[in-house]
């Protein structure tokens, strides 16, 4: 397993929480023989007491793991920042065990000491990106739970034709259809009806939002596809996409939105021990074994 | 392409729409160079008019394709006898589209020929199998749609733990479990609330049946997962697991039945011009394009 | 039955088949010893060929019967606007059945003249009414389908605690909570997995928004319950609550909305001959008899 | 309120847990001034010592009030035979709180104490009843929860028509359908994806089970509608209709099964402070107050 010598560190501003193992990360990381650079928000939280500052696009190019304090939210956004350029990341769990950070704040230096010592595991997660054209200008972007086609307003339909490959699939009146990766499976496509995926499936599932017709279902596609949505006017309705619901831009009619897998992965490191379906039993209170 | 020679054919008896379906069919083969051969209950219905008559299991020896007349039911049973040979088989279907019997009965001359003429594609299938103990001996059987574990009567819960990979997953209380391929992902299993599934994706889909807790979804587990079922006694409700809905077996409190990806796959022939997005479409009623 | 002498006639501006029934309508409607008055947007559609023209509300005073043309939509103004009043209300829809408009565009002058001979039947159809403090000023307002609590934006959480009768029922968060009349069980909550339910049962139904949890589900009460939801400020989402999807409210954190069945309903006119059942089964594509 | 003399007292076999609370009952009810009835099976497990022993049937004629150990299912039998007789029902849980037996195991000298002391509310429930032929026979039987038209074999599909007070609704493919009362809304009809209704509602909901076709959804119907289903033969399934998922019957191609509200109710009575809502926060694990 490669050692690490670089680790960025990022976190979610705001909670005292969070602020609390992020100085427990930092003063483990300063105890260690590594060099520590520490994202502006974080430095602020700190006080910036004297730590390499860089921004996440840095953290890019001069790290070879990037630890992110704070809870799945916050990891989404390192996750789309890093990704292209292969750099790792941890993720500590303000709170209980999330899908993606998942190291609980009690076990810090437990937990990343072990990662430290090359005992870990990678897990790759890939993203998808959709590529359209704002105000002229052809636009990717990318999201590693789902991108979403959806109206501006909530109860207000969208209208949409599907094609995949090229063949068409289905149009469809809803307010609007979740892109999910099997890593975006267990957020918000979760809540709309969609099945729990196993992160490591080479798949896509899409989720239609409230449909006008009761014949619609989930659809799950190889992940080689390319998706491409292509929004009607007959509602009228403002119509945007937006990426893990961060970003987001609108769509006008007639235009379309090209959605595939992106090139290139998240490296997602897990501490010894991890497995995916421990972490739904405890994130879903799934029923533990009848002999416990 | 492969060119055929040696034609099998068989049918579902009973209906008069078969019965007209086969004889075209039959005749149609007889105007061209290929040996056909009928399997006995298809035989029957032609009145043995002299074909060559013999088994499933034989034809998976002696014929290089099997045409099957009479819906996606009549192929489940030739695709579990076919699939260890390897021989390639297509389906006739009685009335509408089928998702496995894709030429319509008008137009089996036109689609047959085009099959012999070596103008198809092949879509490979693969099967499910189980493992149990059944009065001391172990057996394996295959389904081509799902295996089932559930309880021998309606409203009776059974109790089960889930393995996959020897990783514990959860407990289930409910009127059973399917396990299903791609290709039942649009039978049984979506009736049971389960995503629909692209058939070329490698991934298994778990759907629970009436399951007890509130907070069990279909879970998409990768192709290669070892599925352990161990059935618990709590209930003391008779317990079994079923194939494609077709043979079924009992098992015992304590006993486990093991679930994988069958090694040899159907090969689906397809006329030229197969949509698996457009039988849906037809199948289940999907919008066509709003510009048609 | 009541007979018919003073008749309004309402209409959705811009397409040109509602036009065309308009006109269909009102011809007839002059052809009968009736007085016809006509809502603005109607007449400027009808080139105000000098018809007594008035708006909604003067219908609700000096009208016994109020005609709408241009489908369900349509309908859920109007109501809004006569239910005060008590004017008994009947649809012409522009295309295939609807579950409020039931007249089709080619049998007007039939079902119309059957209404005016007094052969037809009316059934009540009750409204919602939220009580909301909007900058300091209580504001009331009404649905006949549904009222909403929701997020400002697509896929971003509210959370609220729901009281029913002052007892506490549950916190949730979701993108938000339908809550519907049985009238509005056909529309928007039944995309969201709500109920069918038979618009005579004095009943509400909660349907929850893409809850966070799994354990939502649709939950039906005695048409009496008053509702109250109080919004929390957790996710410091901008929250909304909206009638028929037409009027908006925000609400702010710590702000109650209170739901409750308005005492005057709908009075909804149907021809001889008409059934729920059978408009379910036309709209939602239901299976006809066997025998048939 | 009115006070109890003679008290039925009966149990679930089997457990020791039920053991315990049916001998601190029992106890209880000596030491106050009432006479104590005991079912068989009760008495059987108290060691026959010396308690007036009847049947269920018996209690219906002698006792004012019946107390229940161990849990909703044992409720659902004493349901039946004591609604024709209007004494009331007391539930003890042997665990967790039930929805309809809702004292638990170590509250009972407390809460039935206040039950006796007339310190109490009664809910009434009504029940469904059956009407069939069996044998040339007209047979009727009735349930608390649900009546269930169903395939006598899992996953095998059954056919019908549904009439609701002569009116045709429906023909559905699938494996049953499930007629619930709002007491059984909890129950069986959850887990097939009903919705929950208040225990009060005068209503009757009907959910699909794995239903051949997409557009089938729960239906609410007003509790005074007379449902007939007319089984068909096209499966050449063999159909059951179950009561409350204990006592069946075979159902004969053809044949109606006709389901309407019993007049009798069972009362059910719950110690003070009882509330639906909280009894389903802790049972469905809904989120409790935010502020709490």
């Amino acid at each position: 397993m490669q050692k690490f010598n670089n680790v960025g560190l990022v976190a979610r501003v705001g909670s005292p929480l969070v602020l609390d193992s992020l100085v427990t990360v930092e003063d483990f990381l300063q105890s260690q023989s590594v060099n520590v650079f520490v994202e502006q928000p974080a430095a602020t939280m700190l006080d910036n007491r004297g730590q390499q500052v860089c921004t996440l696009e840095e953290m890019g190019e001069c790290c070879d793991l990037v630890i992110a304090v704070g809870g799945d939210g916050n990891i989404l956004g390192a996750a789309r920042a890093l990704a292209p350029h292969g750099v790792p990341l941890l993720g500590i769990n303000r709170g209980r065990l999330g899908f993606l950070a998942d190291v609980s704040p009690d076990e810090i230096a437990l937990r990343v000491g072990e990662v430290l010592a090359g005992n870990y595991k990678i897990e790759e997660h890939f993203l998808l990106e959709a590529e359209l054209s704002v105000g002229g200008h052809l636009v990717t972007a990318c999201a590693l739970n789902e991108i979403m086609l959806h109206s501006a307003s909530m109860a207000k339909m969208i209208d949409f034709d599907l094609f995949i490959n090229d063949v068409f699939v289905y149009n469809q009146s809803s307010d609007g259809l979740i892109v999910s990766s099997p890593t975006g499976s267990t957020a918000y496509a979760l809540s709309a009806g969609g099945p729990i995926m196993h992160p490591s499936l080479d798949a896509i599932v899409l989720v239609p939002m409230f449909p006008h017709t009761l014949n619609s279902r989930p659809l799950v596609v190889p992940g080689g596809s390319e998706l491409r949505l292509v929004v009607s006017a007959i509602y009228g309705t403002e119509t945007k996409v937006s990426f893990d619901s961060h970003v987001e831009y609108p769509v006008k009619a007639g235009e379309s939105v090209v959605i595939r897998k992106k090139r290139e992965k998240l490296k997602l490191i897990h501490p010894p021990g991890h497995s995916f379906y421990g972490v739904c039993r405890s994130k879903l209170d799934w029923a533990s074994r009848v002999g416990d």
